[in-house]
């Protein structure tokens, strides 16, 4: 069975809009545990305006901090050529963006349509690749939005396949609501993958409505290797009402190390993280295997 | 697509290790709105020892009272000849009963072996179909034990084509565990449909690992169309450390309904269950939808 990778976004979707502006000493050893546990992947913040997101503040120096690891891909989020600029002096060397491919999301989280945030991301997708950094591109809201429901397939592959024209090597298809179903995971990874055949696909699932690891399964099955997640499940979207986290990491390890597929991390160095998390934010967190492990149910 | 068959078992599997003994009147009132909301298959209660498990004391009573309703299968889960002989007197037309795969769960739960609770199952189910009652079997921990580990789907498909043949028609793999992975459920559906092909086949999953509605998704593409589940999640197993409840029922009508296969039942009355059963226990439950539903999430 073809093994997996993990992006734990813990550190970002995790954490932005948490309450708690979690210490700079905190954050990089939450780094350090998960890279130890095995996460190949890890996003380590956004480049946004600390004054509106302070959780993020300290992305440039966390980047700077660990310029010299080279066994995890470090990536951060970009939203624009400010942030771009710093991702560079950081001395990153790939970033992920996104845009949302409803209008009305696209206005509530970044006050620009889905079209104007396109172009925007077009053009930092071109400056990237300039500045020798690999892009991953996603579209937000893929399989739904709560304000205009369905979603047009064929907005989300344009989105994509201009994307990856301008230079994106991966393609995340996002579902921000957590609306997407089994089938419809099958189905638009299946058009993503005929149209855009070069670019890696991955997925980046909430669990608001519970589907998080069946769509996880339906993506896995539909050839996808590339998953985000987050310690615990943390996370979620203040422009999304009743939004949930991401799969937490340790139950998406669980569900592909039962059916034989590697993916490379310690389920109990990794609960470990979650355990730091649960206690750094004083509440439980959704994720199962945690709790699984700690009542000795597992062997 | 074809439809799916949810078998609420929120009054049984759900309550019967609360501490909260529920009133007569409460269980009454929930069977009323589950019915009203379109669930068709009601699992009522358990016939045992009322001095052991109080919770189940009046499920006579409420079978009873229930004698008059036709478009509700009404089931109670038996355990042994007095509980069936009750079962009888109350005028239940189907019953469940079940036996564990796994000597050590069945030695903790039933105190008998694995291979003496199934003689006792035989037994039941023939005088069951004498006294006419249609007989639904199941095998617990048929995906594996918390204590032994991996189960032999050799004794898991010996058990169940034995009780197949003493007149069950009905099979239900049930996940007591939460160990299940989609794929397993896949290979043991296959093994299950094709060695007792004359038995409907159901799954009862529990949620512990996370994996209740990847597991679902799994058994309906290997062909099931009769899933357990109980409102919000309720539930759970005393002799399973960390046991998490059912597949919440309203979060399954999501799964199915946004995938285009019919349930029957009407989501906003389902979660409206929900709300009642959060209110009589005091707490909140796992199930998602009731909470997108009251964020108004959904459209």
């Amino acid at each position: 069975m073809p093994a997996v990778v993990l992006e734990d976004e813990s550190l970002r979707d995790g954490l932005q809009f948490e309450d708690l502006v979690l210490p700079f000493s905190h954050k990089r050893r939450l780094f350090d545990m998960l890279r130890a546990a095995g996460v190949a992947r890890i996003q380590v913040g956004s480049f946004v305006n600390p004054k509106v997101v302070p959780q993020m503040a300290d992305t440039d120096q966390l980047v700077r901090e660990l310029g010299g690891v080279e066994d995890v891909l470090v990536t951060g989020l970009v939203l624009h050529d400010k942030g771009l600029q710093r991702a560079v002096s950081a001395g990153l060397n790939h970033i992920s963006l996104s845009v949302s491919v409803s209008d009305t999301h696209s206005r509530k989280n970044v006050r620009k349509s889905a079209a104007e945030a396109l172009e925007l991301a077009l053009d930092l997708i071109v400056q990237a690749r300039a500045a020798n950094i690999t892009v991953r591109a996603g579209a937000q809201c893929a399989f739904g939005c709560v304000y205009e429901g369905a979603v047009a397939e064929a907005a989300v592959v344009e989105a994509l396949a201009r994307m990856a024209q301008a230079g994106a090597t991966e393609l995340n298809l996002a579902d921000t609501t957590g609306m997407a179903n089994p089938r419809q995971i099958k189905q638009l990874v299946g058009v993503v993958a005929a149209i855009v055949p070069e670019a890696a696909l991955s997925l980046h699932l909430h669990d608001t409505r519970g589907l998080g690891i069946a769509n996880m399964v339906a993506g896995y099955e539909a050839g996808v290797s590339i998953f985000d997640t987050s310690v615990g499940g943390l996370g979620g979207c203040p422009f999304v009402k009743g939004a949930a986290g991401n799969v937490a990491t340790e139950d998406a390890v669980n569900l592909f190390e039962s059916m034989g597929v590697a993916t490379g991390i310690d389920i109990e160095r990794l609960c470990a993280v979650t355990t730091l998390f649960e206690s750094l934010l004083g509440r439980r967190l959704p994720g199962r295997m945690n709790r699984v492990l700690a009542a000795h149910a597992i062997r």
